[in-house]
């Protein structure tokens, strides 16, 4: 069966309220999701599943340090993650603040990893930007983005 | 004495409210500005001034064909515009809709010229973002970004 | 049958070398392509193929303002190009001279067609880049980029 | 009188040849230069100078997390960097291998801090790339690079 790991990292709960929503999507779709803080996440655990999402607040224009660390570490299993579905969300502090690149920063990430990545064609165009806390307008965004990528992952692997 | 350049594209007129904005914001430093819609601008209007603003919409996540026409023709006067000082602003339709990416789109082009591209710590990372129309917190924003760009072209230029 | 379209622009005959390149990929995985310069290209070519290929010169850091033509008027079928797969490569100047970027803007736009884009192991991070005419070793990055993004369209589309 | 700090961070010492050749540009334009591992730079470190020069391995097509962690930590400044003026320069395994965003994710975070970008119309769009170790021309590339940058900080600054 499908699965999805969704890694966020969250200090004002704002990502994490994304992450929540996201999940919802994926769920609604019948696909198997495991929602991990970056904290409690091992790099082992980027192996099993089929698809990753990756949410994140916006520092500087871009992903933490603490997920940049992740993505570095995660060479160890390089080419291991080819081929799977990858996608992120962001969370920032202002509009025009960097979510849009944050995301980017990301999806780049996974390009190098050669795995597969979903463009979408409304709730923001890289993935979901939440300025501030999401509001419910967001919210549904950020359902409809892990029910899309959900979808993506059982076309390609099976539900 | 200086001058800035400031050119927009605008059907909606979203990035003509904030490109008045932004002249406001030139004006209050003092430098004289030009203001031109692309449709009215030649291309050896970009050599006099010694700082060029450009408003862009965004279409694709990106800055628009007419832009990147005015930008590619720019060629001909390369490396003329070098030293200059460069920056820009965008409108989109929708929040994570690629104000971010169509701003570094024309900074980037403003770097290949060997231009000079400030930051700004606030009001957006990379330079003023509205979606749909700047309310009365946009413009303002716009305002301190044609200041603070004036400012630059005064230190490096006179007044 | 599952169909690919390759659109390049070419000058110098760089980028054209690399579109017969990925050319061959593609076919040697037994998939039909039409290989088409971008004056002959009409909108309505996009919408058949189940994958488009995209072949760039570097202008500022950029795609063409000829490319952003075809995306923005691309707009006319939004979103009907969703689900297909894209993916680019770029010839340009000089070493750091904007390969990288000109690539990744046409990522970008694929993405705001919801389109799926795939990353590549080896070969260039985000596509092939050629700097000046590709040599041997970049026709082969170039081929086996072509036959990489024909096993992802077999894959969703089948063969 | 006016001084660069040159932060740069390397295993390969591919990256620290192309630190030592820009130093060689800032000195002989009579600027002051510091130059440092990231391993031995303080967070302290980069108060001082008016210019900050970051060179950067390219791991996963971006800066490092190493270099991630400085950037985010910089908060702690914030907004005192303002005014300095910026500039990057980055190695990579292969050509198309994200050297070029490895220096545009350092730009955009200067930006972020308010700093001023120069651009270069020789030698790499963004900053000088190199693919391995630095031959003579990519040597020539960093040192003009570094003289460009000390002549903006002495025409902002003094020298």
């Amino acid at each position: 069966m499908a699965k999805i790991l969704i890694v966020y990292q969250s200090k004002t709960s704002n990502t994490e309220k994304m992450a929540e929503a996201v999940e919802m999507g994926v769920k609604s779709e019948g696909v198997s999701v495991i929602r991990k803080k970056i904290e409690n996440t091992k790099l082992e655990d980027l192996l099993e599943p089929q698809g990753i999402l990756i949410g994140t607040p916006t520092y500087f224009g871009a992903t933490t340090a603490e997920f940049k660390k992740l993505i570095d570490e995660s060479i160890k299993y390089f080419p291991k993650l080819e081929g799977k579905v990858g996608a992120a969300f962001a969370s920032s502090g202002d509009l025009g603040g960097g979510g849009e690149t944050a995301i980017l920063d990301i999806l780049r990430a996974f390009l190098v990893h050669g795995m597969i990545v979903p463009g979408f064609t409304s709730g923001g165009h890289y993935g979901p930007v939440s300025v501030g806390a999401p509001n419910e307008e967001r919210k549904k965004v950020c359902t409809e983005f892990g029910a899309k990528v959900a979808r993506l992952v059982k076309r390609l692997y099976g539900g």
